[in-house]
């Protein structure tokens, strides 16, 4: 019943993003809300020598550390795996964690991985000692690699970051969770409500990391509660066997004059 | 935060139904779980003078009574108007409710609701004063005509009984929802998983009503918790404002040397 | 190779309104170029009396008398049995036509059919001779019901008039098609670009009829012609047969040193 | 209207294989009928030495010389960048073309394109000099690398070969057309029927490769035939400017009273 990160058992499958929300206090309130206990945050949000940035930063870390939450710095903005490790050293030292959401950006519309750099600096970070949880396309051969490397966790898209589209791609996501049964694999990015986030649990996917579908809704906090309940369903749905579609109509109404339960 | 049934106040958005499941204990504890406060159940299921039917009838009276779960007996199995009306006055004198689940069965194949006569079996049931919950195809005009008849509730199917393919036609659901407000518009039939469910309440709906997702299920008694956390995560998301689905892709990553807050 | 009328075999599958289009002479370059053999045209465009209305009307019947095109006037714009019971008289007195596409429009908003009032106009003007061809959404009992009066022809709808949404429902449409193997299928409205046409003659229908997505084109001639190359495309898939659709990959890769007829 | 393949240009948008077809009589036949101008072989059907694979080559090449279509060889079966990059000399020789649709197998369940690899074979035959139609995944920063390298053609699939499950992403294929302008762009593998090939010409595609679509119709020959038709359609329609698509629905029907050439 929980999610497995580099031997670490989180009782949520939810992981959040903390930009893009009104104000500070609300995402406090949506990120307690949600129930993750893993938040995500970019070391380039702010230069490090700047006061403003590094008031944020101990902002969130008073929040993990009062809510038992993980911090898991990203690489966001990066574009070569040689930027993406320098990153990636800074924030290691400033947070104390091995953990790395890794993101090398290779398309300035779509935002995607860059499959290349990703791999390349994937390998770079593992050698140093990081546990990586690679964001990356819902491209198989792409995530065979990238487990090959060592990567436990694997994070690929559901549809560009920030449309809400949800999950493009549901097949190649299946032919992911089956090619990989080992792996712990995350949806990341793309998810816009809810039922996005059921629908990836359902698919079998460990969890689902998400920040615009929460930050931008009308009301964050109630939007966040939503998906917290949305993970119990999926993680349940997922557990109890879902029934198979069929292509025609079958009554529920049971046939007259049968017992009960030899009715089906 | 509350279905409105003719003026009762139903505090879950999920119904459930009582066929199919492996034995009466499973649907017991799946009902239970279910946290649904409706519960339908087919007079058709036994003859009246049959004794396994009244001991049926009676299992799921109890069952109601003390979970304080309504009844809401249906017509499943009927396919002319004058056969529904003749059960439904059956079904009231049994069960002491003027609630009724109509279904005229029109095709045997798609089990889909017949317009004609389920729009004269309305008329004649509400004339003698019953309160209808019309179970029928997505066709806004079909549901204009019964709102018109008096129905307070209304319930297009998502796709036919039994096949879990969820929602065939979001468009023409979307459409029904936003031409008729003030109606309380349910979706019946077709749902297959709880992310089903929790994209109806997305799309504006009130409520779900389902049978086979749950009875057929591995495990019923899972299932029908997952459900009610997809209908507490549906309900919540509808309330909080789902962002706006985006064409290109948007940083979640803020703009370095930008204060956090203002940060899009 | 052709489509049936009431026992007129047609040559080409497409059907094509008349109205919409930049100017009177792109409209007849169109419907040429469409390759389409039957051409609708609504009675309501102009007053009779007027002297515009009837210059149209016989700009449009000399097309069709020169191209060997059928006319099949609509009663597009009615919106009870009796306003198109009464148009269709008048239209087939200036016509001289027992043929009429039949439009009940129930809703201002998606422009769809009144199930109720179509079958009422269906009834009313069998009974007085018409050869009807029902425009419909696609509720297989409605369809059963117009086919059961005497209609030969059933022309369920792909989505809303002008939308060019394609088809919403293809489940409908094949579930139509299956259960009424004898009738003359037509997808009717919504159809926004050529592969939505094949899609609908290779889902087993006998024909197509548009006319926004003609008119609306940008060059409607081109996109006639683009059209008509796709009925032949589409009628040519269905006699073929389609290939099943298979979940997992095939190598279309012959093994090494086998024979290549052998190869699968 | 023609295709552009490194400088030749080509009046089908179709490319056809040549491998799966009950025999070579009925293979002759569907590539004849299907227009197409370019047709693929896979060098690994048989060993070079062996008679009977000489024998198909002779074939090929005899069919290919009378009627004017050119052969695209293929590293069909090819799963590292060596193996790829020896078979394509090889290839080079035999068929005496710098052409070279490369392959590079990345996984053994979907078939699917190395991105790795690809890109490492890719370069190593472009320094060769070799015009490189690489079939890839459709992954934008890899199709841009492609590009990058000096591929002019890039051959992005539809879904996994052999399925026949058509445009699985059609996002993301828009989304590679929008941002290659300049590239050649044909979709390759997961065709099923002739909407799947029309539907990528509508997105903007220069061209569509198949071959099971066409091999494993009940009727090849038909179904060829209707692939050209569907060329032709996907064409002319994204010539001529497609509607719209729009939310609600839009008469056709023409107010009354205005003259036709205003009517909208």
């Amino acid at each position: 019943m929980s999610l497995s990160v580099y031997g670490t058992e989180i009782d949520s499958r939810l992981l959040i993003g903390t930009a893009l929300y009104p104000s500070p206090a609300i995402m406090q309130q949506a990120v307690i809300a949600s129930g993750a206990q893993v938040m995500t945050l970019s070391l380039k949000r702010q230069a490090p020598a700047e006061q403003g940035g590094q008031m944020i930063w101990q902002y969130l870390q008073q929040l993990a550390d009062e809510h038992q939450i993980k911090l898991l710095p990203n690489t966001a903005g990066c574009k070569t795996a040689n930027e993406a490790v320098t990153l990636a050293h800074m924030s290691r030292e400033l947070f104390q964690t091995n953990w790395l959401k890794l993101e090398v950006i290779g398309d300035d519309y779509n935002l995607q991985p860059d499959p290349i750099e990703l791999l390349k600096a994937t390998k770079a970070l593992i050698d140093d000692g990081f546990q990586i949880l690679p964001y990356c396309t819902d491209d198989l051969v792409l995530c065979q690699r990238l487990y090959d490397l060592g990567c436990e966790v694997i994070m690929p898209w559901a549809s560009p970051i920030g449309t809400g589209k949800g999950l493009m791609n549901p097949y190649n996501l299946a032919t992911i969770r089956s090619r990989l049964p080992q792996a712990t694999l995350i949806v990341d990015a793309g998810i816009g409500k809810p039922s996005d986030a059921v629908q990836a649990l359902e698919l079998g996917y460990d969890g689902v990391l998400l920040n615009s579908a929460v930050a931008l809704a009308s009301d964050p906090v109630a939007m966040a509660k939503a998906f917290s309940y949305a993970m119990q369903a999926g993680e349940l749905a997922q557990q109890a066997g879902i029934m198979p579609e069929r292509q025609t109509a079958q009554p529920s109404t049971p046939t007259l004059d049968t017992p009960f339960w030899h009715q089906t």
